[in-house]
């Protein structure tokens, strides 16, 4: 108003004194929302009894509340959005890295969850890379074109309380242009493409994530979240090193997801504007954000600490007996001069004649145990042959005899070591105990309680309980 | 292949003669699909049988269904894409047209559903033409951004099978470009956006219908959803003119919401792609799109047959007792010296006598009537008095008096009102049937069976069994 | 298991009073989640501290972390239905009582926002008790059924750890039943329903309030949102009574819906479990119980206070001009003998005719005005014909002639009406100021700054930066 | 009406005797539909027009559209809802099966995707059907309430066309009961339960769904879906044995819960209704019962088809180094004396021991290669040394010995394999043909194009066009 002359610069400058020396009395301003149940006029009440009494006029002149909210929101939402952007830049020079340092490190690409062909597992990265890019170009655009607008054109959006003048000015002066055509609140268009962006993000960590979860998964894990030294894993099995980060991301995207439908459907409002939007703004904006920048903070962690298994990427390639050439295979025959149907069918043939005969243990697989004593026996007798007791490597030999030693991956000292391998020996003498200890690395053992299940579920009335 | 010398222009020609000259049979193909279970398997047999033998290696070589079936997606949502930036563009007209025609059409602008300040018809006309604009642009960009891209990069997308060469020489034929990074599909990021674009702009379309049909309610309406002349309303009330297409449009944009989280959590996928995505996306998209489409119809059509009724609009602004002024009126007392929150509880204070004097009409509004005879003793010795037996404005004298006659909203013509009036006429000179007539016109009577209503339900166990 | 034999009850007092003894230390066992990354787990370890070393082992014995959470966690939501539900019993007594206080107060029921046929409030009241019940029985079930189960049966459920017995034993002083079939977690089906029935119940409750708000819109208002006497309705326009409850209600249901939304999705898990859920859970069990909660109290509040206005509900009926009752009259007529399709075609001419008269204000309603000042003009000399200029009973006079009194709806003395009417009058003696006064009610002066709208949006490249 | 002595027998029987003479012509109604915009009108016309003249006002009297529609929708929703249950009684009865079967197939239970503890697989299976009929028990609940009423209460519900015995009577015939409190529809809170049911249903089906993919995973696959003998598994990948039935169930869940999600939204109507439901019931219910029964079927195929590998299972839990077992390990170190904390961590260690012994393939481990030929090296001359070389058991022998022999899983001959043989062998004779093929087996060789990919994506301005 100073600019434009429909205020003094002395006015102005008594009525900024003022208002300075008194600081916003939340207490004062809550009590007065709790009266008048108005926040914001609450709060015009709170500013403006400091003001001396002949200037209180030029207060929030014309103005409707949602001219001073807007305008806010709009910057509260800038601001948050730097700062995922901020992590967004980091992650993506976190897969850059891991792109370039993984570029020749051989891996065995999966689709359908099945062994395809080989690639890089710098390509992976580069895959996740670009994802993300994708996602985070998507959400940069509608975080500087949607935010760059605001209005404080009144009531109905039609200047009767203040100009387009002080409009333009007032804007500008928080770097933000007039959204012409406004109502009385800023059309949600605008806000529903930045929730739905984020939420897009969300989803691609999430789509990174799974495929770390995957190759995590036990039997041959090529990749492993880092587990902190001292971190427990289960409360029940001391064994466990569960992916807790990266599940958690699955868990977060469905919030981010929930969150933004939730804000996608104020696009709709009555007329000039009703208040539907407004309890739900202002919880799921911030919890929105919350969550995204979570789920930034987590994969990133997880990136940055991944363990990686060169060598079960080695032997998942081995053990496919050479069906990760297959598709080359197929050419190279039809090449060679074969049908192209036949080369097909001949390769797809062999690709299945060398897992038969890997899998022909043929006793275990087609003879279906009716007790677990029996399936102990089966066990014993089959190709794998009383696996137990012949080696040293499982935790029931390590154990019973004291065979203990220092690990990189666990927070333990000598002394511990030395102490529970001393205590272990000492133990294991004792033949009943040992005894006792072998007993529970017998499957009949671990599972008598199953029969109690069985009964229950399919003996009594419980599934019509349900 | 031929522009990088990788077959010989005439093995092209020949492979091109022998397809084109065996179109494709469908029946073949879904045939084949039911034996192999693999759609685009299915069809690349049916087309390479009609290759020369010794030139059918050349056909669909080292490449992946996928890079088929991307770049194919991507056309036909470019195809779909194009008929709705039409249709948008039609749309943007139109709200052009009204916004510059209402441009002086004085309206009672109306936020929470209560009568705020005054505006013209054309601005509310501007705000959803911009609303609308910043869906549409939203569109266009990831239309024309996103649908740029696609991949024929081989079966885990680092061309094993194809070389980049002819994956950007094949995709610059269809007007596409690599995504490079790809893996056997295309990121469904992608895709989400534009499917979220596309429900945003039915949320746009469905927040315009919602001001029409708020406009429409009867009472005092400031304009209608056209209504054909032969149009029927209600299978039992004929007066009905419901605003069918705008409500519907309500029910569209839950379609269009509906089927973009589907899309959107597509975006998930294991490692280098499983098929999840496929059957929603066989179904969803041309719903999608289909939704949208007739989204854009239906507002275009209630837009271009919107009847306008600015004598209502005064009516509105009339009624409202000069509150349309307030935010004026109250800084204009400020001007004259009033102090600021005083000013405020003054109008505010006006406000609210102004309708208090008019809504005085105590007797029927401070008691509760214990019967429906009561009840319209009350109404008829209230501030209306008898109302209906004083005028002639009512459809009860209308008939029973047979002053029917033409009018421009339906197809009736003189000879048919003629027929009718002489008809009524004739039947309600019967005493009784004029008396039974006025009998339907009664409150006690329509509602008699009301009574069993309540009973039911707060009279039995009706509730309990709910 | 003192019970079961399988520990003595004097140990049993032993654990327990040295538990009760030392309370739990929360600053303890964050700092030590923290460190090892399991909170439940580091629970037991500030627990156990305090119990004698030959008994720690007793505590959590076998048990895995979530057969110490599933129980507790069932137990919370219990007690969150136990809350929810007992303020449904409040809200059905509350329709109850509606129904049956307005059981003979005549309304124009509604249809497509169109008057349709004559119906009782107390019927309306009726229709949303019986919504209303729907939902809350629903709910009721399942928080019954789903919740009377939980588990105690290890990492994978099937007791390897603890015993069956030792399950039905502890559960049981709980209230609760083993869930046999369980994992590690209990299928999130059963919880699923939980969040959707709440969802359902906000979807009544907004249902009602959408009827709430439709019937409080300004112009012949049927009855209203109560208004508190020291409340502001805008800090713009005094006049303002805006349903802000009943509008909250829709966001609320949105926020319902998407925490309902992402429960639902964590159905999905792997094999016997992973920890998507529990990030979710946390935060959006809560927060869909407090957002239950508050649109139950929100609704409540709004039906308790509600204001109505029977006269109004008249005057609607009353202006239909016999609408209300085609349907019966197009019934009568067929009676008399009209062909059926006829009969339905004469009432809707006549029920067209009546509403034709009423609004053929034609200069104002054809001519479209081309300035502002043509547009007051033809109002002026229309049909309503110099309104303002000839009534006292408008803000305008009430103000300028200092014709303020005391109200029931505000705040406000009888002295301080007198000093502002004495103001006022003093204020407008001034010709100058009461000139300035009346130009602020003229249209043209209140949209004289459309006209910057209108050149931003049209004249300029202002839509296409959006 | 009969019954009720409101028409007489035989008017009743000449009425049903000329609709039944003339059947209804769906091109007639389609057509008038259009004309007049009211599909259920239109059809009245249709039929009236066969009904003598004296008799067509008994036709639809009184009656407004959606008491014809109502019941019929709940019929249809009946039907559809048997179907449903007839199918999942069916997957029950496949459930109970299996987990009997496999009550003693001993396998190793996962939580997190990490080995835990022992299970049966058939308790995996009891768990499955436990989850099971906890959506199919909901579902049944409220088909079979839910569906049980209906309304014929004329246009706003209170009985002003028709009576409540009229309307008793004739739900009575349909077997449906009146819903007391309707409005001019039911309440969408009923239909709403059973589209959650539903997509409940499909949740537990893709939770079991997820559990077999995760178990398919190559490496060692402890089940595989069924795979069609002359199935084609990937267009490229001629080894693939891709579980696309189990994949598209989660796709089908994303359909399901999409169209719940928006049968929810239609609660929300005004008043007494308005159409807005109308167009997304039409289209979502049928795809809602077609989207359920397709995952029905596809699941039901999949665990009748399913193969399963006990071996596979025995396999991972001799591979687990007795992991498997550590909950008990830890509890019996207890019982014998070790500390609660010190046991846990002394099984821990043991436990990250015998990894880490299995694992030091450290030359691969640790040295990350520089190129695809160093990469390639490093695992020739590391733990698995030149693996290609020197075993038979790979494609690239089978096929360039000519090794392929009959398959139970695939349609293929003995002549067909013995041609084959003969022509590779034949082939492979040549040193250039045979070099080459081997070439294809090089990582080296096949990577050869990711070169590209670095190159786009790392060193051109590509992310910054995404």
């Amino acid at each position: 108003m100073v600019s434009l002359g429909q205020l003094s610069k002395n006015d102005y400058e008594i009525i900024e004194k003022f208002l300075l020396r008194n600081p916003i009395d939340v207490d004062w301003w809550k009590k007065k929302d709790k009266e008048i149940h108005h926040d914001l006029n609450a709060f015009v009440l709170e500013r403006r009894r400091f003001i001396p009494k002949n200037l209180q006029k030029y207060f929030h002149k014309g103005m409707t509340s949602y001219d001073t909210e807007e305008p806010a929101f709009a910057l509260k939402l800038k601001a948050s959005g730097k700062i995922v952007e901020k992590e967004c830049l980091e992650m993506i020079d976190i897969l850059k890295n891991m792109a370039e340092k993984y570029r020749y490190t051989i891996m065995y690409a999966k689709t359908h969850g099945q062994g395809a062909e080989l690639q890089s597992f710098g390509k992976r990265c580069l895959t996740w890379l670009v994802d993300f890019q994708i996602s985070f170009n998507a959400l940069s655009v509608v975080l500087k074109k949607n935010l760059g607008f605001s209005k404080l054109s009144g009531a109905v959006g039609n200047y009767q309380g203040v100009s387009p003048e002080v409009e333009k000015e007032a804007l500008g002066k928080l770097n933000l242009k007039p959204l012409y055509g406004a109502t009385q609140i800023m059309p949600r268009e605008l806000y529903a493409q930045i929730a739905q962006m984020l939420s897009n993000l969300v989803g691609t960590i999430n789509k990174i994530a799974l495929s770390l979860r995957l190759g995590a998964r036990s039997g041959c894990p090529i990749y492993q979240e880092g587990f902190g030294k001292n971190q427990v894993g289960s409360s029940a099995m001391p064994h466990k090193k569960n992916p807790i980060g990266l599940e958690q991301l699955k868990g977060l995207l469905l919030m981010a997801l929930s969150y933004a439908m939730g804000v996608i459907m104020t696009i709709e409002t009555w007329e000039e504007r009703a208040i539907e939007q407004s309890c739900l703004e202002r919880v799921f904006w911030p919890d929105l954000f919350h969550v995204t920048l979570r789920a930034l903070n987590v994969i990133k962690k997880a990136l940055k600490r991944l363990v990686v298994y060169p060598d079960n990427m080695w032997e998942e390639i081995y053990n496919s007996c050479g069906c990760f050439a297959t598709n080359q295979a197929k050419e190279k025959l039809k090449e060679f001069g074969f049908d192209s149907k036949e080369a097909y069918r001949a390769i797809q043939l062999a690709a299945f004649i060398v897992f038969e005969s890997r899998k022909t243990r043929k006793t275990i697989r087609e003879r279906i145990p009716t007790s677990f004593y029996e399936a102990e026996e089966s066990f014993t007798k089959g190709v794998i042959m009383d696996a137990f007791s012949k080696e040293n490597n499982s935790i029931r030999e390590v154990i019973s005899s004291g065979l203990l030693r220092v690990s990189m991956s666990l927070a333990v000292t000598d002394e511990e070591v030395q102490k529970w391998n001393d205590e272990l020996k000492k133990i294991f003498k004792d033949p009943q105990k040992l005894k006792s200890w072998k007993e529970i690395f017998k499957p009949s053992y671990l599972l008598r309680r199953e029969e109690a299940l069985f009964r229950q579920v399919l003996e009594t009335n419980f599934l019509a309980t349900l």
